[in-house]
């Protein structure tokens, strides 16, 4: 189901291991068993690190605002208090967008890709998504290319 | 500049180190130095297996279309040709979106994120984004989740 084991992560809180009614994977030492549905635990292709990419998305001008990481624990946490949970790669930790910063995500819808490896969460953005203070993590970032219309500085094939 | 070298690749077809007038990276015998411009090859923070993340979109409506993966000749493909090429984590080879579906990816442009591990490619997309037929890899596959304003299926904090 995953492609590689989750890595050993800081015990969670003690939110319980799934929200009741919604089946659990069975009982496991695995790090990431048990707080997602047994359906998306098991369709999720995690990378060697146990984490997928998440995009995040403005629900009603369809912006991308930014791209974090999360693993099971993460996803549930999203999926389930309404508000976005990421796991931090370079910190090893969570963190709930907008606890420090106030520019919370209030969590629209949650989507996984056709493969498994990708999520789309659509939220209603407070404030600016990025943490240098622009809107969106892209804004102002665009890097120089050659496009099959105008064809600069490169050749269209 | 990486977190980890990038993986042995298989070579490369015949084009050059970069365009005419690009800087390039100071010739080395590392797998993914010589194709990008000096700049972006530092900026980009590569996971363990040298990728960054591509969120897709299209460039009128911001439909998010699908996340692909890329090295840095397959950043150097996308913003040099006018075509957009990923790197397959799963066949471990290089792949032109539309080369095999028709459903090609037009470049519109690229934004790097603010911390170096994502990439927005602004396209236009002829067709189907995802090889099930959808439009995008993300139609028709949400998740229940329980939102703030809901609170359905789970309590919002």
């Amino acid at each position: 189901m995953s492609e590689q084991p989750a890595p050993a992560l800081t015990p969670v809180s003690a939110q319980p291991a799934g929200p009741a009614g919604v089946p659990a994977e069975a009982p496991s030492a695995s790090p990431h068993a048990g707080p997602l549905p047994e359906n998306v635990a098991a369709a999720l292709k995690r990378d060697s690190a146990g984490l997928v990419a998440a995009v995040v998305q403005q629900f009603d001008t369809n912006e991308v605002l930014m791209l974090g990481w999360m693993d099971d624990e993460a996803l549930h946490r999203t999926m389930t208090t309404g508000r976005v949970t990421f796991y931090s790669r370079s910190r090893q930790e969570y963190w709930r967008k907008g606890d420090t910063s106030g520019h919370v995500q209030w969590v629209k819808s949650v989507a996984m890709d056709c493969d498994g490896d990708a999520l789309l969460i659509r939220v209603d953005q407070v404030g600016a998504a990025c943490h240098t203070g622009t809107r969106t993590c892209f804004d102002g970032r665009e890097l120089q290319v050659s496009t099959a219309s105008t064809g600069t500085a490169g050749q269209a094939i």
